[in-house]
């Protein structure tokens, strides 16, 4: 029932420190999945810019109800549906998860004609809300149902994890399964499989957790029973990714590889020979398009350094002094390719009391396949 | 036949600079609906990684033709289709023209719900491209028809103007028409209009201009007569905007009054309050990502200056000082209203021999309607 993430525009920073400590103290009353901190975002009320009313914003009397155009406009309904030709969507799971088919378009894909992350996780996002959209549940919000507008409650992402094991291609029809399930006694997971519709080979699955914050005190929220009573009914007890017992992210500090505040954390060598295996995001407080924010990032020491390959030269291959000429000179490339490259990151803000975490990641990295680049 | 523009990193820098001056003098061979001197973009070769191959990428054997699994999984038709239900398109104008049904995204949307233009130019390459996918011509590249693989020869676009009266809301369901037409001897046009599904009400309008290059020499062609033959059968004489008398766009100098290398040209306060309405995109030459551009922008001497509206502080609305606070505080709002606001640019390179002009554009801001924010 809720969407992946809201979107960056969505985010704002508060400006009230003391709710930040509210929020944690909260947290700790509120366990989900065993991790006692929580992470949220904060899509903060956004400004209504005044203007001129036109046809497309001016209020309709239909069936005696005073409904917006735009609700017109949007058709969201009101009832469970199980079937939507426009969406492509489809109600599975015995009525209560969701499959899309959707075709991988052309600005979707890299040079290598694959879809980038960034795609993948604009899809799941837009499957969450069409399944939400497709339950009847949808109220005029970002995911929220009516339950959740009624108690003033938005959907705040917790923990990500994206595993991509082969990248569509642009032009492929691809099928997104998408379900929930209960996380705790307050929160809700988010299951997705992405497969190849021509032969059911899995592409990616990904897992998610969710919990309600208050939108006006931007404190965490209980699941109130209305809500429950909305929800409960699709949840089903099932997992995208089996084996998920979740590492902690160690906390990185100053002494971290790379500290960048243009949040590029990655080598150029790595982003051209390899794509991202695995992400995992732990989100823990809110931050927003005024914040100034610090990204940082270390080579995972248990990753390359373990294996003991290092340069001839004397060039440690685990950091950023990598680069993928040296390596293919040397002929390392055999050994590298056992070994996958993992990072973990740290995304911080200035607070008044020092630099707080925005979220804590893991990222993994495999090297790419060959494809045939674009005919241009 | 052709996709609307290369994704950016399909754009790469010349290295020869010798090729452009050729480009140049071959320009003047070619007309291009009046337009004497050459717009391009450079999608260059691309690099293509090594690495290991996996059963995404071997080569399987069909009935006797050696086929890559990458054919099979993109499964471009080698014969015209009328209908494709994954794309939700449909050949229309009496078996030329296309059309394809989409829903806005949640991720193609800004905070006021509304598709935001890059969405749209999005949709317009993507609607191009499955034209052409239907058609039965498209080769093994980025819009491409098989006689031009044949050629080694690539599109570039040399002029886009977008016009949008509307724009469509989140999960509102749009229709999307293209067609293709004759420009001068050796080019393409290309229009399309967006309209909603359930009003037929017209949201957009869009018309480009192309021409084919050598991929390799990268000069300009003439439109060879297998190409032609091609292509000439799907041309239709129609207009999505009608009136099209384009008025020459000056060329800016060090005198603009903004210029700036982070290519943020148009101040916050008029991307909050305005959605733009009008853009006219005029190629040039050739960028990459190599390439250190230079933006130049300037508000229209014939917008708001001409109407004689001036703050009362003496702070001229006409520019980078212009505030909505201001404007609103002042009353001058209603004023405002009735005035476009345009600018002009120039994306210059530089080059051996001085800055070297990239691309000229304009655009036309109109104040944005209200709409009910999010509710998160």
């Amino acid at each position: 029932m809720a969407a992946f993430s809201y979107p960056s525009y969505l985010i704002r920073a508060s400006s009230n420190t003391d709710s930040h400590d509210q929020n944690k103290q909260k947290l700790n009353n509120i366990r989900i999945n065993g991790t006692s901190s929580m992470s949220s975002m904060k899509p903060d009320t956004l400004s209504q810019p005044a203007g001129v009313a036109s046809t497309y914003n001016s209020f309709t009397s239909v069936n005696g109800n005073s409904i917006t155009t735009e609700e017109l406009r949007q058709n969201i309904p009101t009832k469970k549906r199980s079937v939507d030709p426009h969406r492509q969507g489809l109600i599975i799971e015995g009525g209560v998860g969701y499959r899309q088919t959707v075709v991988i378009r052309s600005y979707e894909v890299g040079p290598d004609k694959t879809a980038t992350l960034e795609s993948i996780l604009n899809l799941l996002q837009e499957t969450a809300l069409n399944h939400v959209w497709m339950s009847g549940l949808l109220s005029n919000g970002f995911g929220a149902t009516h339950g959740m507008v009624r108690n003033n409650l938005i959907w705040v992402v917790s923990r990500m994890q994206v595993q991509v094991d082969h990248y569509p291609i642009w032009g492929e029809v691809v099928e997104i399964d998408t379900w929930v399930g209960a996380s705790g006694k307050n929160g809700m997971r988010r299951d997705w499989l992405v497969r190849s519709q021509a032969t059911g080979h899995v592409f990616a699955c990904a897992i998610s957790t969710w919990v309600m914050m208050n939108q006006e005190t931007r404190r965490l929220s209980k699941m109130p029973e209305e809500v429950r009573a909305e929800i409960s009914p699709w949840f089903i007890d099932k997992q995208a990714i089996k084996k998920d017992c979740p590492e902690k992210i160690v906390k990185l500090d100053s002494k971290a590889r790379n500290m960048d505040s243009n949040l590029k954390t990655i080598p150029d060598e790595i982003l051209e020979s390899h794509k991202l295996s695995t992400i995992i995001l732990e989100y823990r407080r809110e931050c927003g398009n005024s914040d100034i924010v610090q990204s940082l990032c270390n080579p995972d020491e248990g990753g390359i350094l373990e294996d003991g390959l290092k340069h001839k030269n004397g060039i440690s291959l685990n950091g950023f002094s990598l680069a993928s000429e040296i390596l293919e000179g040397s002929g390392l490339l055999c050994n590298f390719e056992k070994v996958s490259l993992r990072y973990t990151y740290l995304l911080q803000v200035k607070g008044e009391r020092g630099n707080e975490e925005i979220v804590r990641g893991r990222t993994t990295w495999k090297r790419k396949m060959p494809s045939k680049p674009f005919t241009t």
